[in-house]
C-alpha cells in the first residue's frame, strides 16, 4: 500500500511517498517559491535527487510538477499514478470541529475554509493541495490530519483564557495547540521504546524546533500544551517571542507600531534571534557562547529557562512526570539544551546520563540514568509516517464500508 | 515616632499615621473623587467616624484637608502637625533605577517623572501626592517605597523577554513585577511565625486581591514574579487576564479594536469577570457555583489551575518549596482557593489541614498539618506598616547623618 503526503504551505508544497508494508520512504520531494519567476524544485529517492529551477504558478502546477518526477524513468519510484493509493494531507488547523483524522469531502473542504480566519496564513494554503490533488488524482481518497486535533482533550480549564466569554463564543478565541501530530506520534513512539502502555503514563512531550511547543499527555490524553489560539504562544522559539505580558503589545501599539509590523516583530524577529541579535539557529548560539558572546548566552538562558518552567507546571497539572521526550531540531540535536533543561528538574527525580545524552545525539532512545525517576528519551519525530499512518486507518475503514455498500 | 503614610492614586488619597513604637494606626482616611463635582472624605480614628462629601479640587488640597482632620480635635489623633516624623510615600513604578526605599530629594522625584511612561496611570498621581506633601510639610523627611524594588533581586533570565534586545534598550521592556511591598512584608511576617531565618526558606508568596500576583522568593530574595513589564501579566485576576496568546491582542486589533478598547477589554473586563459573566468578586463567584451557574465554576476553575501552574514553575526554579503564603482580599478570605489550590499540589508534599483552614480564615497563622513538607500560611498584608517601617529606617539613617554634620 501505497500512500502521498502532503504538505502545502503559502509558497511551497512538500511531498513523500510512503510503502506502508514496511512505513518507508519511497520520495520526498519539496517545491519552494511557487508563484514567483523562479521556483525551486527538489527531489530525492533512492539517492537519486533531482534539482532544477522553473517557474511553477501555483500549487496545482507544483503537484502536477511532483506527479511526473514520481513517475520519472529516471527520478521516480512509481511505473504510474494508479499505484497511489491514499493521499494524506496536513492540515494546520481544525477548529473545534476536528478531534481526530477524517476522510475528506465537501463538507470536510468547508469546515477548513470556515476555520481559515483561526489560521489565515496556513488554512487557505493547505486547501489549495487538497484542491489539486482532488483534481489530479480524482479517484483516490484523500484524508486530512489536523495540527491541533490531538490536543483537543484538553479541558475547559486548560483552554479557557482569562477574556470576557463571549470572546470564546464570537470569535472561537481559545487554545487549540498546534505540532500536534508530531506530539502524538513521539508520545506514541516513546512509549513503545519504554516498552509501556501509554495508559500507564504521565508524559511531556517537548518539539522544540523553530517552533516550538510542549505537551502534557495524562495517559494518552493532551491535558495541557503551550502554543495556543496561535502558534505565538509559550515557549521562546527560534524567531517567536511566546508568551509575553499582553501590555507589551499595546504599549508598541502607542508607539506607534502597526498590527502588521508588531505581529512581524513577535513572529520574526523575536525569540532566540530577537534577544541573541545573532540567528535563530541553536547551533550559532552555541558557537557564540563558546566565543563569550553575552547575548547569545542570554538567549539560550532565557530558552532553558522558559523550558524548564513550563515543564514544572506541567508536571504539577499532571501529578507526576514518568517520561521528558525531546523531539524535533533543537530537541534531537541540541545535547547542551536537554542537558541544562534536565538539570533544571533534579528536585523532580529527573537524572539525565551524561554519556547517553552525547552519545545518542541525533539518534533516538533513553538517555536517562537507570535510577531517575522520569524516564528521558530522544525521538525522532516523523509528522509525515503518522500522516500516512492516519491515511492508512481511514483508507482501510473506507474500504470496509466500500465492500459493504458493494455486497 | 509618629509616620505619615500616604497611597495617592489617580483620584484619591489614601493616608495613614502609625506610633512606630508599637507599630498601631492612630488614623487611616480616604479621600475619593478628587477633582469631580463631589469628594468623598472618611477618616477613622480610635472609634471615631468622620464622613462627608464635599468639593476637592487636587491632590495638595486633599491632603490638606487630611491635615485639618488628622489634627481635629473631635475626629483627629494628633494634636499638631509637627507631631509628624516623617512621610513614606507609595510609589508604584521604580524602574531599574530604585532597588530598595530612599529619602526622597529633587534627584527622586526626577527619575519617577522619567518612569512615568513605564506606570502612566500610576506614578503621576504618586508624585502629586509627594508634591503636596513636601509643600504642606517642607521640613519633614520623606521616603519613596516602589512596589517594583523587592522584584530587582531577579535574575537577566527571569526577568528579559524573548523580545528583540533593543525593546530593553529603547523602552525598557522587561519583567518588573508589583506588589513588592506587599511580597516583602507577608514574606518576612511568614518567616517570624514559622520561627525561620528567611536565609533559610525557599517560599512562595500569593498576593491574591483584585489585583494578583506570585513571587518566587529564594532565602529573601525575589528571583521571579509574575506580573511583568504592567501589572496585567500573569495570573487571572478579578477583572485582568493575566496570561494570554500575545496574538489575541493582534486579532482582536484587525477585529477593529483601538488600543484603548483592547486595553479596556483586558483590564477592566476580563478575568474572572468576563469568564464568569458576572462579577469580579470571589464571594459572588462562590454564591454562583452553590447555585449552580457554569460559568462562575469555569471562572474558578481557571482561576485556580492558572494559580497551579505557576507555583509548579515557582517550585521548579526554586528546586524545592519550604513555605506558600496566601495573603490579600481572596488569599487571606477564602479557604476554597486555598484549599484547591493546595490540592493541585500534594504531589510535591503540600498537605493543607480542612481544619486550620476553615479555623483561620480571615485570621493569621499556619495551615499545612504537621507531617506537610511545605508550610502553608495565611498571613494579613500591610502595605502602609512596611512602608513606615521603611520610612522610619531611612528617618533614623539621616538622622544619624544630619547629626554627624552637626557635630
Amino acid at each position: 500500500m501505497k500512500i502521498l503526503v502532503i504538505n502545502s504551505g503559502s509558497s511551497s508544497l512538500k511531498y513523500q511517498i510512503l510503502e506502508m508494508e514496511n512505513e518507508s520512504c519511497l520520495v520526498k520531494g519539496l517545491v519552494e517559491r511557487i508563484g514567483e519567476q523562479e521556483s525551486d524544485i527538489e527531489q530525492e529517492s533512492e539517492g537519486k535527487e533531482y534539482k532544477n529551477i522553473t517557474k511553477i504558478k501555483d500549487h496545482e502546477e507544483a503537484l502536477k510538477k511532483a506527479m511526473e518526477l514520481i513517475t520519472d524513468p529516471e527520478y521516480g519510484c512509481l511505473k504510474e499514478l494508479g499505484e497511489i493509493d491514499a493521499v494524506g494531507h496536513r492540515v494546520v488547523h481544525g477548529g473545534e470541529e476536528f478531534f481526530s483524522s477524517v476522510l475528506i469531502d465537501e463538507e470536510v473542504i468547508k469546515a477548513i475554509e470556515d476555520n481559515a480566519e483561526l489560521a489565515p496564513l496556513h488554512n487557505p494554503p493547505n486547501l489549495m493541495g487538497i484542491k489539486a490533488a482532488k483534481k489530479l488524482l480524482p479517484k483516490v481518497p484523500q484524508v486530512a490530519v489536523f495540527d491541533t486535533s490531538f490536543h483537543h482533550s484538553m479541558p475547559e480549564k486548560a483552554y479557557m483564557y482569562g477574556l470576557p466569554y463571549e470572546l470564546y463564543q464570537k470569535y472561537k478565541i481559545r487554545r487549540y495547540g498546534f505540532h500536534g501530530t508530531s506530539h502524538r506520534y513521539v508520545s506514541k513512539k516513546a512509549s513503545e521504546i519504554l516498552k509501556k502502555d501509554m495508559k500507564e503514563l504521565k508524559m511531556i512531550t517537548a518539539h522544540l524546533g523553530n517552533g516550538a511547543s510542549l505537551a502534557a499527555i495524562d495517559r494518552g490524553k493532551v491535558i495541557d500544551t503551550s502554543m495556543g489560539f496561535t502558534p505565538l504562544e509559550g515557549l521562546i522559539m527560534g524567531t517567536r517571542s511566546g508568551d509575553i505580558d499582553p501590555g507589551i503589545v499595546l504599549f508598541l501599539t502607542r508607539k506607534g507600531y502597526s498590527v502588521d509590523e508588531a505581529d512581524d516583530l513577535l513572529n520574526k524577529r523575536s525569540g532566540v534571534y530577537g534577544l541573541s541579535e545573532m540567528s535563530n539557529d541553536m547551533r550559532d548560539i552555541r558557537k557564540g557562547i563558546e566565543n563569550g558572546d553575552k547575548k547569545a548566552k542570554l538567549a539560550y538562558d532565557v530558552y532553558v529557562y522558559r523550558l524548564a518552567k513550563y515543564i514544572g507546571s506541567y508536571i504539577t497539572v499532571l501529578k507526576g512526570l514518568d517520561a521528558l521526550v525531546f523531539t524535533a531540531g533543537v530537541g534531537e540535536n541540541d545535547e547542551h539544551v536537554r542537558m541544562d533543561v534536565c538539570n533544571y528538574l533534579d528536585f523532580f527525580g529527573v537524572k539525565i546520563d551524561k554519556e547517553k545524552n552525547t552519545l545518542l545525539n541525533r539518534k533516538e532512545g533513553i538517555i536517562s540514568t537507570s535510577d531517575s525517576d522520569v524516564g528521558i528519551l530522544i525521538v525522532k519525530t516523523d509528522e509525515e509516517l503518522m500522516i500516512a499512518q492516519d491515511t492508512k486507518r481511514i483508507f482501510k475503514k473506507f474500504q470496509n464500508v466500500a465492500k459493504k455498500i458493494e455486497v
